[in-house]
């Protein structure tokens, strides 16, 4: 089984540019992080934008769409943004690839950060992906959920069941 | 659903005693790295041990078993050292423990050391232990193996599967 | 010999906030700093106050020169923001405080961050300031310049002495 | 003002060997954290051995002296293991070096662990070299001490004055 990891931006892959004092992007550390977790999956990774997701419109959430569409492999992560995270979920169900297992995951921190949640994100969601049936979801804190039952509270910054 | 976490010690959770230059073990570090996870999850972690898994006998294998059996929790994380992992698995897995899911860990690297992968497999296991279904696995490099089918390559430090 | 560092925030004490996504102050770290580096000298940490260096005019310079003042120890050291640390330099030194050796350091990329040079800058400033004649001072790069004879370079992020 | 850097191994420089989970020395670190320091300073790295400084003899010491006397800086810093740092100090001191300023360091926490007080150390001991008379020092917890003025306190891990 081969994973494709698409690659978003969001927090996870923000950096600190030390010259402006701003947090910006360069490339994703999507590669170093599975070298850290000594992964041996079979893993395509492959960065269809680097955007801050509330900077995401319909027609970058598209071409995330379109991407998970036209992909060989079925089983695919993709990394966002978590203020929108819910929102590209949800595009992408529509889009009803029937038989494609996508798990949407990010961080709260920069992986590049000493705290952040990347690293135990990015293993849940290669987990999760492995072993969920077809459809779309949501793998954050630990859990995942599908796409239509979540959202993330904002007061909180944890991802949490609806209804 | 709640999860039980059995702490037996490994790499996982070696910490750098200063004064003598020596890998040993004080506390677990698990509660510590499901904060960085920002791991919302219902678990309870328990130390049956600290050990290194070299030094692991049947006596302390068969109280991990004896823990395995009498927890409530059905879904049961074991950490474990990487060298006797799969020993561990097997008499978990004699003890024909039917409705449970039990997944072990570890991490090439202590997690209080920099490269460590250990939030990556913690990440990982819980993940894994959501969905499996009842069974005995080891889950390293972002693979999940059942009990039977694993074994660690000693020459490169990854779990590969048999046959 | 009793050392003071006045702390007024800069990149060196920013953190990451993660319900935002922005870059904030909350409490300073050079104490848990000391601590890694098992700093034994004798110490008082004093916040100043926490701010961007780009946002310091001149009331909140001249709080930090009277404080440079005021202060019972001789020897000083001021965390700043590396944008404007010359000119709360030139400040300090205008002030005339003729047995005192003050040293500014800052850092490029927050503590919290996993690549900060804010811990290098650390021991390096508390080093000099025992050690330099009465004066004031900034110290970075490894390097110490008299307050009139440095700039930074905007373009590289460096300190390079002038003429 | 050029410097050099006599590196001989130590705590500093020990990493951590996944496959044996043990530590041993490979490269020294102190190239890649002089790049964390943003150091600017005009450095020459040698490794003279790498070694745990309780296995260093009478030989390796000579070694080490002879290298103080022959390079053509007279700034020098030694990097070296906590435990013998003061003996290596006494023989270097005993070779009447007259106009060299030799600073020894070292770290109670490899560099390569997160915890380390590697960086503090070094950004210290760079600072002293630059400044201090001719003489032999350590420099350790952010203090430096005459070679024949020091001990390190087994029990504390710190390193204190004589009399």
């Amino acid at each position: 089984m081969r994973i494709r990891i698409l690659v978003t931006g969001g927090t996870f892959d923000k950096q600190y540019d030390e010259l402006t004092g701003r947090l910006f992007f360069r490339d994703t550390h999507v590669q170093e992080m599975l070298g850290r977790g000594r992964c041996r999956l079979d893993v395509a990774i492959e960065t269809v934008m680097m955007v801050d997701s509330l900077e995401l419109d319909d027609a970058g959430r598209g071409q995330i769409v379109e991407r998970c569409r036209s992909t060989a492999e079925r089983a695919i992560i993709v990394t966002h943004g978590t203020d929108t995270m819910v929102d590209t979920a949800r595009a992408i169900a529509e889009a009803n690839l029937r038989d494609r297992t996508v798990v949407l995951t990010g961080a709260m921190v920069p992986y590049a950060f000493g705290s952040s949640d990347g690293l135990f994100n990015l293993g849940s969601a290669l987990s999760f992906v492995q072993v969920l049936a077809p459809g779309v979801y949501v793998s954050m804190n630990g859990q995942y959920f599908p796409w239509n039952k979540v959202r993330k509270n904002r007061a909180s910054g944890v991802f949490e069941a609806t209804e």
